[in-house]
């Protein structure tokens, strides 16, 4: 993509006052809902660079490259706006898991009919077999 | 769901300094990822007193239960929290659209490879029958 695409794309999202506008992460073919994370103008750049999906961390102020340390990346498939142009959703493949504790989604808490809370999937990966420094 | 549960639940999630916390709709028979808007303490109260989808109006600054005025309303299926209790997802039953455009999915642009930004679906309803006072 050229930087004059790229940069039209990039002006016509409405960012937050931080800068960061909410991503959804979806599996390319399983469908299933990932993650929610936030990408700046800069982590957008990334991903089309790349080919693999950048957020930005708002606890670390920094670009997240995700699977970086981990190697739980997410290959960008698909990359969609919607109608108010304020969200954005990624379509990925993931390899690996998404969620830092180790499991498939982050989505893995279920309400049940009566309030209760319960988790509705397993660790797939041992989060210390994912992580030798900061997660990402 | 009691009072008592249903509080517990609202204490668990992190909202942000608006009160406010992220939630994606996906439909839970096809999987497609909808819409994302935000909800309150009372737009959850809502919804799950209801078994239907409300959502907190940011521009309005009021519940916004969708489909009130247009009829394309979300029955709630499966409520469910990210890892960080910061992001909700909720599946739900979409009756008719999603979009106000008469879409069925907010998220129609899609980001081809050179940087054009082209519609991925065919508006399904005209948005003049949806409405007769404010979108929702």
């Amino acid at each position: 993509m050229s930087n004059t695409k790229l940069d039209a794309l990039l002006s016509s999202l409405k960012f937050n006052n931080q800068g960061l506008i909410p991503a959804i992460a979806q599996d390319s073919e399983k469908d299933d809902v990932l993650m929610m994370a936030w990408m700046s103008k800069e982590s957008i750049k990334e991903t089309f660079a790349s080919g693999r999906v950048c957020y930005w961390s708002r606890s670390r102020q920094a670009l997240w490259k995700k699977g970086e340390t981990s190697g739980q990346h997410q290959e960008l498939v698909d990359f969609l706006i919607d109608c108010d142009r304020d969200t954005v959703l990624v379509k990925v493949k993931q390899h690996g898991v998404a969620c830092h504790t180790g499991r498939r989604s982050c989505f893995y808490f279920s309400v049940t009919e009566n309030g209760e809370c319960i988790e509705n999937s397993d660790i797939e990966i041992d989060p210390k077999d994912l992580y030798k420094g900061n997660p990402s």
